[in-house]
């Protein structure tokens, strides 16, 4: 008898058969949705007991396909394990369920004056499991690392339904293998994760905001690492090209801050910190650097008003290229003086190749987000060609000390692409580590690995 | 034929029979010390074909024994692979070798306006693959965390001598599993880490040293919550008794801070950033909530000469102790809450098992040394009693969300507390990942597990 929280209807099946991935989708079997991490476990203990695959999901906002259920089987979706367990103003953790909202931990963090710092731009409809899942980033990863930094501790299920804590409620461990940090990024292939043990910092009072605006995209990026020279550290640093900004207003369908597409190059810096006046003059000193850099144009966000609409602007550009039609996301990430040449490089494939490219990103970590329209190429092109493009881009990145992905993970679209980043020998050894913890490859199959 | 930088001469199998792990000493069989990765890989595949162990050595200052060839065989050092290959002041990232001091390090960043905070005590011997195999912390986690945070990326070598690369030059990466986070705290049990590309930071201009003199070491403790409160991260909380401070001037010859011996427990306190008018504020909330915490005194260290007479202090401790005599040296870990009932119970356990304890340590983080002197104990005592008082203080620590080691590492002499930390089917899990990189169990032979 199936476990009551799994269901068959083709609607459910359906709702659950894609994430923000490109336009692709799978239908699962079935879909179960555990009220409690007991009848989580009893899903998983019935599920491994028949061989059926298991794929968990978050928010199901991913792009690279890590929740899409290739080999049909379940979906076990962590929605409803979604409570807050814990927030400890004395020690500054968090215990939260798997399916928490990364905001709602953001916002009642915030309520008792304490601070989660990774923000990734789906933080309205991801959850907590999914960032863990993927190592997900955000706007202010290049001052406050990326969600591994703030996982003190996990709870979860191996396949067989087994319980794994891992970790403790504590600021540092060297207690044995770290398994929490091999969880983290693991995608979902090892471990069913249902709780975690989350440090938190003090809130910052004060943050300021200034957009500066270059004649080209390429002076932009340049100006990253000259910035970052100066002894400072934002607490973001995102690029916007002209392109990503007119589908921003075009998606939003208002011009949210006026002047900002006349630019080739926009960089979106923030700091962060209790005293005003120290905010001010690292802002002057960015400012100027800009300045010595090409920049053209400066604009403080002076209210909290201007601020938000800033980062609607920034946070809409990922919906905005996907509402727009077909295309392929590129996480590449480099070191920050490369991103010069890797903005100069993906235009130059775009040309070569026949394809339009949409970039922004995180540029403090050196993380740009490639998107690569479709528009009018043949499917030939679409399918065969632009691949072998990617290719390329990505021979560019590993030579260069970057990785095919900065945040998104690997999952089921970039897969393919692990040999360029990996000896055999090295993808054999993360192979086996899989086999240790599913050794029937039941969970999330045919993910991460390029054969698998 | 054996490679040419084998010793098998007694002298040198002497020096590298121990570490700073009590008075504890193993003979291994050779010593080898590689010049170069190419060396190394000859000794790893040498010694892997005649089924000979290896355990790799760093600076061998751990406190867990780590490094001890309990099972003969070759130890390993990295000693001679100490070039700092590249210092990045563009992309704020180095690429070290394993063998290099970590004071080294600190100091060529801090040479060109760069900081590599990991700060352990003895970082003028220890190593940065020492480090990175224990998860070394130090007097810093507080606000910059542990050596893992500072990892982008390691080379080195399976056991079989086949190398291992992971991560990338880049501040994210999503891609693959991590090992690099795995092998972090790893004590050479997995793989011989030879090269490490670590984030640096932009170096904080301006660090002012408070010092606060409570009643009693209880008070001391019980203050630091509150201070973590007051929305301030300090760059170090450090802690120290008087019994402590006792054992520092003794075995230093002077009196470094005159009055520091009057109080039951100091707190040492520090905050750094580039506004020494932020800084101010900073320190006179601290000092205030002292205050009314129970402080009766505090001092700025208003000089450097102060401020380092100050450090010296307290970075002498782990060295005084050990000095003065046989001690087990416990690195208990606990949410920082629990430091004012940790550090009773620890005295209420003295009283019972007859032992004096001398309790310092980076209470920002919860992480409390405690040493547990022999002094007059009788044979029966220490091998039989006191092992059963720290297996009490292990449960404690445990049941209150704590964990054995917080950043000194298992190794040897922790090994046999693992099972109260860790379910058998999750100590069964980290077996089969060692047997993954390592079937032969060759490399640190009977290391973190109880019965390995």
């Amino acid at each position: 008898m199936l476990p009551t929280c799994v269901d068959t209807t083709l609607e459910t099946r359906e709702r659950y058969s894609h994430d923000w991935t490109e336009d692709l989708r799978f239908l699962p079997d079935a879909v179960a949705i555990p009220q409690s991490e007991k009848e989580l476990q009893s899903v998983l203990s019935h599920a491994y007991s028949r061989d059926i695959p298991i794929v968990p999901a978050g928010g199901r906002t991913g792009l690279s396909g890590g929740m899409l259920p290739v080999k049909s089987g379940w979906v076990v979706s962590l929605e409803k394990l979604n409570r807050i367990l814990h927030l400890d103003t004395d020690n500054l953790i968090a215990v939260v369920e798997a399916g928490v909202i990364t905001q709602h931990l953001q916002e009642a963090a915030e309520a008792v004056g304490l601070f989660y710092p990774p923000d990734p731009s789906s933080r309205g409809s991801c959850t907590i499991g999914g960032n863990i899942a993927h190592n997900a980033g955000g706007v202010r990863a290049v001052k406050y690392g990326t969600t591994r930094n703030y996982v003190l501790g996990l709870s979860g299920f191996l396949p067989d339904g087994r319980p794994l804590r891992t970790g403790s409620y504590t600021l540092k461990n060297s207690t044995g293998y770290n398994l929490t940090q091999l969880l983290v990024g693991s995608e979902g292939t090892l471990a069913v994760i249902s709780q975690a043990v989350l440090r938190l910092l003090p809130r910052p009072l004060y943050v300021h905001t200034l957009l500066l605006g270059f004649p080209d995209a390429v002076s932009a990026v340049a100006a990253v690492s000259a910035i970052l020279r100066k002894g400072i550290l934002p607490a973001a640093v995102e690029f916007m090209e002209r392109e990503a900004v007119l589908f921003g207003e075009a998606y939003l369908g208002e011009v949210l801050y006026p002047g900002a597409r006349d630019f080739g190059g926009l960089l979106l810096i923030e700091v962060d910190g209790n005293f005003p006046e120290a905010l001010e003059a690292e802002c002057a000193i960015i400012e100027e650097t800009g300045w010595a850099h090409g920049a053209t144009r400066s604009w403080y966000a002076q209210t909290a008003g201007e601020r938000e609409r800033l980062w609607r602007l920034r946070r809409c550009l990922g919906i905005a290229v996907k509402s727009s039609g077909p295309y392929k996301e590129e996480d590449t990430v480099v070191p920050r003086t490369v991103l010069p040449e890797l903005l100069a490089y993906v235009k130059q494939l775009g040309e070569e190749y026949g394809f339009r490219s949409v970039c922004y990103g995180h540029v403090g970590d050196g993380n740009l987000h490639i998107n690569i329209l479709r528009e009018g190429l043949s499917e030939r092109s679409w399918r065969e060609e632009v691949p072998a493009a990617v290719e390329k881009l990505f021979r560019f990145v590993i030579a260069r000390g970057g990785a095919l992905s900065g945040e998104h993970g690997i999952g089921w679209v970039q897969r393919r692409y692990m040999p360029l980043q990996f000896q055999p020998h090295e993808l054999e050894l993360m192979r086996a580590l899989k086999r240790t913890f599913d050794p029937k490859g039941l969970l999330n199959p045919q993910k991460i690995f390029p054969d698998a």
